[in-house]
């Protein structure tokens, strides 16, 4: 009988599969679309194909947009939000409309032409990190922005139009609805019960342990109980924060061996599949909040599943997470 | 400068790319991936391939599960979810969780192999549509299912596994969250100005005329202000009624030719594109509403979109609605 199950931040249902679940073999027969082009504005020596560098993480003595550099951030050249004048948000009959005032950046993880995080060296994963945190202490002085977004998109399905390993950055003048649906789902569980839902989560799925993947001093990474996606993986951290910006140092170091691990379990059980990340965190204008809690989440994008939950907000899983959880645990991670 | 648009049924922000908007042309390039296998279990003579029928509109002496119908209604082979069972509501700790319970059902729209609604006289549009209520309103029947969804993927990126034309309904216990954030918005617009949102929506629609693409004595389509996806089509019936199941004889027959104009319209401009669409409708056990209009949302599927919007909820959409109904409104309907 497959299960009905609410995942209790969004409140959403989503029904999970349960007799004819799948194996991590089911999804990669197809062999998914590459990215075109031989050209890679991304990689060290061509600094002038993309628009002027913001930050870098580069050698001593170097200059910016040129090499010596280890992490680059650059403006999005096809940009969705610009960052130049006023919101001047107003009326239209009943409709509301503001300038698409934000920013869009690119950033690019290593010099060389990497297609995976997970090439890279732990200690190189936390100067990604630490350029994540940057750019959001920056951003956030920008009293127009309320709202910053950290995304990965690897692979031509997931989105990606180029391989070389980046992520993007976009700050937006409004709270993207599916944050804004988490603060209120998150809240009315902190009214009634006086309890951080994430920090119950956490102690839930740690007691239980069927869908834990992986588990250290200050990160936990699981399937979560109502996954939308086959081999959806979430990373919380065990102490509890409501914004990113505020990660300490010991925890960035613990989380990009978490995340390098976490990405390789899932490219070891489904052959380098295309996917997203996204990170979870609370907007610019809210202090420290009780019931909030900031966390990855990271969407396997299987071409196997249909497109069914396209506009119907339905989500049907056809793979249990404790069977993912199961499968993910067992593959080994490979020294770097 | 890109605009920032607020849906204001969901209240989702919208980013509209104004300065590079794309055309139709630029969406036509990709050859999309083609449905595999030569056999249909649809086709008329193949009845036994299905599970038995529960409805047909057929011909008279015919018996069921035999050719002689024009419309036929089966149980999905691979139900996601289950008819028979009870719902056994309960927690897991902190979760909640059900049986899987519920119909899945495929419509079939004709017995010959037609790949499109589009191919269909409007008289027989008409039955499909009249099948569409009758299911519903069978299924209403049983207290356990709280909300029935008709929908229809076109094509094999849209979800299609069969390209014979054919429509999914799936009834669940459970109001998906997509129809609960409707509900709660449009209340909330109904609270506050005492009107229905979609009514209001609709006079300026009507009034404005930039988006408009087809206007009956019944129905409005439009492309709507905050456009998620290039070439969305809203259609609306203009008298206010929370219940798609509650639509009238005349509106069915104006219903069928404004479906297939729009449909005509869009595989005109986008050269038969996969396409999602779905019936936005009240739930089974709320009365007639006040603040709730029933409507259809076709959604084209169009390959050169990033993948962004997946998991981060943001939406750019980079053909303003205006210039996609400037498109539409030029493509002529072919008499069928």
């Amino acid at each position: 009988m497959p299960e009905l199950r609410k995942e209790p931040v969004s409140g959403r249902w989503v029904i999970i599969a349960t007799e004819r679940a799948l194996r991590p073999s089911d999804f990669i027969a197809v062999p998914p679309p590459t990215i075109k082009g031989n050209f890679c504005p991304f990689c060290e020596g061509n600094e002038d194909k993309t628009p002027p560098e913001i930050m870098a993480y580069r050698e001593r003595d170097t200059r910016p947009n040129t090499r010596g550099w280890r992490v680059r951030v650059v403006p999005n050249k096809f940009p969705a939000l610009v960052i130049e004048g006023g919101l001047n948000k107003r009326g239209d009959g009943i409709y509301d409309i503001m300038n698409g005032i934000g920013a869009h950046e690119v950033i690019i993880e290593c010099p060389q032409h990497k297609i995976s995080l997970t090439s890279l060296p732990p200690a190189h994963v936390q100067e990604i990190i630490w350029t994540y945190r940057d750019r959001l202490v920056d951003l956030k002085k920008d009293k127009r922005l309320i709202y910053g977004m950290l995304f990965k998109n690897v692979g031509a399905v997931a989105g990606a139009s180029l391989e070389h390993t980046h992520t993007q950055l976009i700050v937006t003048p409004i709270v993207p609805l599916v944050v804004a649906s988490e603060m209120e789902g998150s809240m009315a569980f902190y009214k009634y019960r006086g309890r951080c839902l994430f920090c119950d989560m956490i102690n839930q799925e740690l007691s239980n342990g069927s869908r834990m993947v992986l588990e250290g001093e200050h990160f936990v990474t699981f399937a979560p109980y109502a996954a939308r996606f086959p081999f959806e993986l979430w990373i919380l951290p065990k102490n509890h924060s409501s914004h990113f910006e505020n990660i300490q140092r010991s925890e960035v170091e613990e989380l990009a061996e978490t995340l390098r691990a976490a990405l390789c379990k899932l490219e070891g059980a489904l052959e380098q599949p295309p996917y997203n990340f996204i990170i979870h965190t609370s907007p610019f204008d809210q202090p420290e909040l009780a019931h909030y809690h900031w966390h990855i989440e990271i969407i396997p994008r299987l071409t196997r599943v249909a497109g069914f939950e396209w506009g119907t907000g339905f989500y049907i899983n056809p793979v249990p997470p404790e069977n993912a959880a199961e499968y993910l645990k067992k593959v080994e991670v490979p020294p770097c």
